[in-house]
């Protein structure tokens, strides 16, 4: 996507295979930099403070992080202890161990002499893989977005980040939005806050502004409203996890926005790379973390100095509970936007057959 | 209600009649202050400068600037000035108004020499009229409370801050909350932060951990999945106007929460004086109020030097938009519990009538 009118991924290589650069998202929305990667340490350091957060992309900065370490040492036990650093870097992050798992597969098996080249390789098909696969999302979601549109200015709802700043590029849920704005259609995004961490209104916000697709912050209790009042014409949201069913797991607050879409007949659509379809699941086995209260109780911004800074917002002598997601059952949901189409919640379950039989034949 | 073990009202008076004192509500929830006003021209500035803020409230220190006016200068002209400037300092309040033309139709039939001493009776008395009327809605909210109590703690979500910070004392939609936990029932409240203003995780927060009620903060976002997770019995909140129809405009967000409820069968209320109810509009016809988007770019809070400051939380580069109100459909409503009872909303009407049928007897 465009920063300044310059084409950037979230991640890339240096073209002679030497270090890898990423966008610093710590330090986002107030301050764009871009960190040089120069080892293993490096990687996994960039990983544990957030530099590079998002599922897909940890997934690549995984992969990159193994390239690295067979730059400097294409052994065995290099190979090894690399793959353990890296996984214990994020331990819950499942994209993670996937890519780290994938590259010792390939590496494993070689001569030392011919892992650095093969690594650096590998690393680039996993970050291409993630543009491709978004990029479909794109494709399908636009095909929904064109059916609707009849000129005027389309406005579409989205919560929280699902933006190209979690992957290597495109994004989710903005894919579409991305790919019906560079059609040259009059796409206008509301951008719900998303509290208690503000990915809206600091990472969506600033990825759209970057690109020139307009938008509009709301905060998170507007939306109900604007669908009462006719502006919204879609919502488009991303995904943690969904489940054959077609019950969406997403960030808290996307619940009140699929029962607001509903009793406003808004279709409410979320966009989610097949593999983030877990079969063995029922909405009420989904366990929802409640994280720090902290997170209700500060919040960052920048201060008068114009400095990033954190506040308190709550007096002292109140507690505050901080679940991070909530699910959307599938009656609420008009489809899932996957890289193999878009499909009702209630036909899930045939993709699963087909997708077992297809990984068989 | 109580602040460290004192008694308080948000307003009272020097019992020599010298002067008024107010709990300053700008400073609030990091700082409590009590400034005493001691003129007209001080009165009108609190009203300007929200010291003071609430419906209910603004018209009781309307009332006591009238008589701070009264003690000053008891002439025809003193009368009429005072009025003219309490009214001009928050124009669109009606509480306001309303309890200015009270102040001036009895003070000008009397004597200069009366005025003084009518003046100060008459404040006090409006005053005191809201603090019955706000009692008789906690005591009919309570009976509510008792009917759904089983012993094990209650869940009463809130959304803004309908508390005894917005009236002379004990508060709209927290009146029968405070009346329950008087009564030594086992309340607690899930408080709505309400972006973007944060009056529920200032102010409600705050009101509730002075007067010793348990409570928790929680993200705008967090009380649809709370009541999925069956962690809510009751959402009560205040109105700024109920139509006649039952339905009821409130701050915005109240609208996600009602159709959550509906969704997971918890019973909704709004706690309004029944002057709130305008029997002249429909829900079609209310006009939402736009604020200025700085409320939603930027946000109040605490220093890391424990200093009240604003921050910027949206990049630059991008705007916002800010309803400040939305309307519940009378079909999401359980019930209004009014002064005068708990009324289902399609009985509005009736009352209407009753009232009339009263005014007129």
């Amino acid at each position: 996507m465009y920063i300044n009118n310059k084409h950037y991924r979230t991640i890339w290589p240096d073209p002679r295979c030497q270090y890898v650069e990423v966008i610093d998202q710590t330090v986002l929305p107030f301050r764009f930099a871009v960190v040089k990667v120069q080892s293993l340490a490096m990687m996994v350091d960039t990983i544990k403070t957030m530099q590079v957060r998002g599922a897909p992309l940890i997934g690549a900065a995984a992969a990159y992080g193994m390239a690295l370490a067979m730059s400097a040492d294409d052994s065995d036990i290099s190979l090894t202890t690399a793959a353990e650093l890296l996984i214990a870097a994020r331990p819950t992050a499942v994209n993670l161990s996937w890519a780290v798992s994938r590259m010792v597969n390939i590496l494993k098996p070689l001569h030392p002499l011919k892992r650095n080249l093969a690594a650096w390789k590998q690393a680039a098909n996993i970050a291409e893989e993630d543009v491709k696969q978004n990029q479909a999302i794109g494709q399908h979601g636009l095909a929904l977005i064109k059916e609707a549109y009849d000129g005027s200015p389309f406005n579409i709802l989205t919560h929280c980040n699902a933006g190209w700043l979690a992957t290597v590029d495109y994004g989710t849920a903005l894919s579409p939005i991305y790919a019906a704005h560079d059609a040259g259609m009059d796409i206008h995004v509301w951008v719900d806050e998303t509290r208690p961490r503000n990915q809206g209104a600091s990472l969506t916000a600033w990825g759209l502004a970057q690109h020139g697709v307009p938008h509009t912050v709301i905060s998170d209790n507007a939306g109900g409203h604007l669908m009462q009042k006719k502006q919204v014409d879609m919502v488009i949201v991303g995904a943690d996890r969904v489940t054959a069913d077609g019950d969406v797991c997403n960030k808290i607050g996307t619940y009140l926005k699929a029962i607001a879409a509903k009793d406003n007949d808004v279709p409410f659509y979320a966009a989610v790379p097949s593999p983030t379809i877990d079969w063995n699941i029922s909405a009420d086995e989904i366990k929802i973390e409640n994280r720090h209260e902290d997170e209700v109780l500060y919040m960052a911004g920048l201060n008068q100095d114009n400095q990033s800074a954190v506040f308190r917002v709550v007096a002292e002598g109140s507690t505050a509970l901080n679940p991070a997601f909530d699910v959307s059952p599938a009656r609420l949901v008009s489809g899932i936007i996957t890289e193999r189409g878009v499909f009702p919640p209630s036909f899930l379950r045939h993709l699963e057959t087909q997708l077992i039989k297809s990984d068989v034949g």
